[in-house]
């Protein structure tokens, strides 16, 4: 199967977990689950679900020791949730997201923020109903997402971000730091996540955690280079965003030709460790190559 | 032991436990934990991490079982969380709270967002990383604690209490519903929670629960009343809200004779159960006594 074939596969299972493992619309209060709804099924790429899935298929690949698919739809809950509260006001304010407004416009602010509040609880919801009869494992899973997605990570790297913007001394060490929190702390904890599901060994565990930081690096570099490069259509959100806000990122402090180098390094890093475990790693290996190139 | 020494000394081993076990305010990027300490460590009642402590003693006087106060901790984060988000601009936009400013007026209204989100989060590191030894209990409590503050209760109350205020159709089955949500279910976990961690018969627990739930609607209710009778310094957040936002609550509902009634028959099912339990049930008698006559 092709990359694009396993892409779209991985991605209509999420869309089905999504829709399956939500509360239905019209739960009370339904004006909650419905923004909650809206900005989940507004068809992103489930890059984060097919990470966990395919990590997960890695060491199981025929689902034996457990369904991912519960901790895939966790993983974009929080990813979810993080894009409405930084779409807010008080944030980066943005009006559209993935080509549609966002849910603060398409509702109102409350209701995002709350909307943004329960798809992070809803995380936690999942996987300690989803995972409980599997000894420790459940916990484990809620443990590293808490922590991935906690105060000192992306949480942090959001806050760091914002403090950021605000200064002219961000040099490289400290946008690597705002990036691996902000971004490759969450894909990492997809892949770990996933192969932690289907059974890994640790080292294994361990070596997959250190891909998964590596390419969330060169995939958030890559969006700075998208940012510059791209327009509102094929981005599905505003573009320039970062130029206009005066905003440090891997284009002003590398240039382009740097960017692209800078995310290259971090891509074959990740493809090298893939490469290095056992089994069909060539959906994860491909991916990141796509991923790499996906602007270009 | 009388009531005010125990709660004294539930608040104390609370306020030791926050300082402990949320990181430490220099943590990077230390903004962000000066604010989620500075909302945290505002001097609240620490009614939730008492009932939590006091709950599981009630099964486990010596703490053999194993330590309630990461789980006290977690209850007190949601509550802070929840807290800082509700004062915000788009939602209560107040600017005091416990008698100082709130978090977005002594911070800012982005770093209050993202202190909310980081304190939420935590209540589930402290879950998962202080209960991983005790079986399915850490998974369990993790279940309980998302499902209580998730989009059916705490934050679905929240949003169908922003709805309410803008309708004047709120009759009291409304209200009721509300407060079950917004209070009443956060009030139960704690002390489900704390059975729970004490090794309580299933039961026991189930009757706590519904102990719990009357509880929390008497609580609710004389805070209602409270909004009416009190001033800004024994408050400790601006009085007459409810009134200026015209907000129906159990007192425009009922009058204020028929908010006491309301909440003393809710205080005394409460007590009813607490006495039903096995063990020294006294400081749960007499909190909920203290609570129902706090502003007479």
């Amino acid at each position: 199967m092709d990359l694009s074939t396993r892409l779209t596969s991985y991605a209509a299972r999420a869309e089905r977990g999504i829709d399956s493992l939500l509360p239905p619309a019209d739960t009370l209060p339904s004006r909650l689950h419905e923004a909650m709804r809206y900005s989940i099924q507004s068809g992103g790429k489930r890059l984060r679900p097919a990470l966990v899935l395919s990590s997960a298929e890695l060491f199981d690949p025929h689902g034996a020791a457990g369904d991912p698919l519960p901790a895939a739809v966790a993983a974009e809950c929080i990813h979810t949730y993080s894009l409405i509260h930084d779409d807010l006001p008080c944030m980066d304010n943005d009006d559209l997201r993935r080509g549609r407004p966002t849910c603060h416009r398409a509702f109102d602010e409350a209701t995002a923020l709350l909307a943004g509040d329960a798809l992070l609880t809803h995380a936690f919801v999942l996987l300690s109903q989803n995972y409980a009869s599997k000894g420790g494992l459940g916990l484990a899973l809620a443990r590293d997402l808490a922590e991935a997605a906690g105060s000192k990570q992306l949480i942090g790297g959001q806050m760091l971000d914002l403090l950021n913007e605000r200064s002219s001394a961000v040099d490289a060490a400290i946008l690597g730091e705002i990036h691996a929190r902000k971004t490759a702390a969450m894909i990492r904890v997809c892949l770990t996540m996933g192969a932690m599901i289907g059974g890994a060994p640790q080292g294994a565990i361990e070596t997959l955690g250190r891909a998964g930081t590596h390419l969330g690096m060169a995939f958030q570099t890559l969006d700075d280079i998208l940012d510059v490069t791209s327009d509102a259509a094929t981005l599905g959100k505003t573009p320039g965003k970062d130029a206009k806000a005066g905003k440090a990122t891997f284009v002003t402090l590398y240039g382009m030709e740097g960017a692209w180098k800078f995310a290259r390094g971090h891509s074959d890093a990740a493809i090298e460790l893939f490469a290095s475990l056992p089994g069909d790693t060539s959906f994860l290996v491909e991916l990141t190559r796509f991923l790499s190139t996906r602007c270009k």
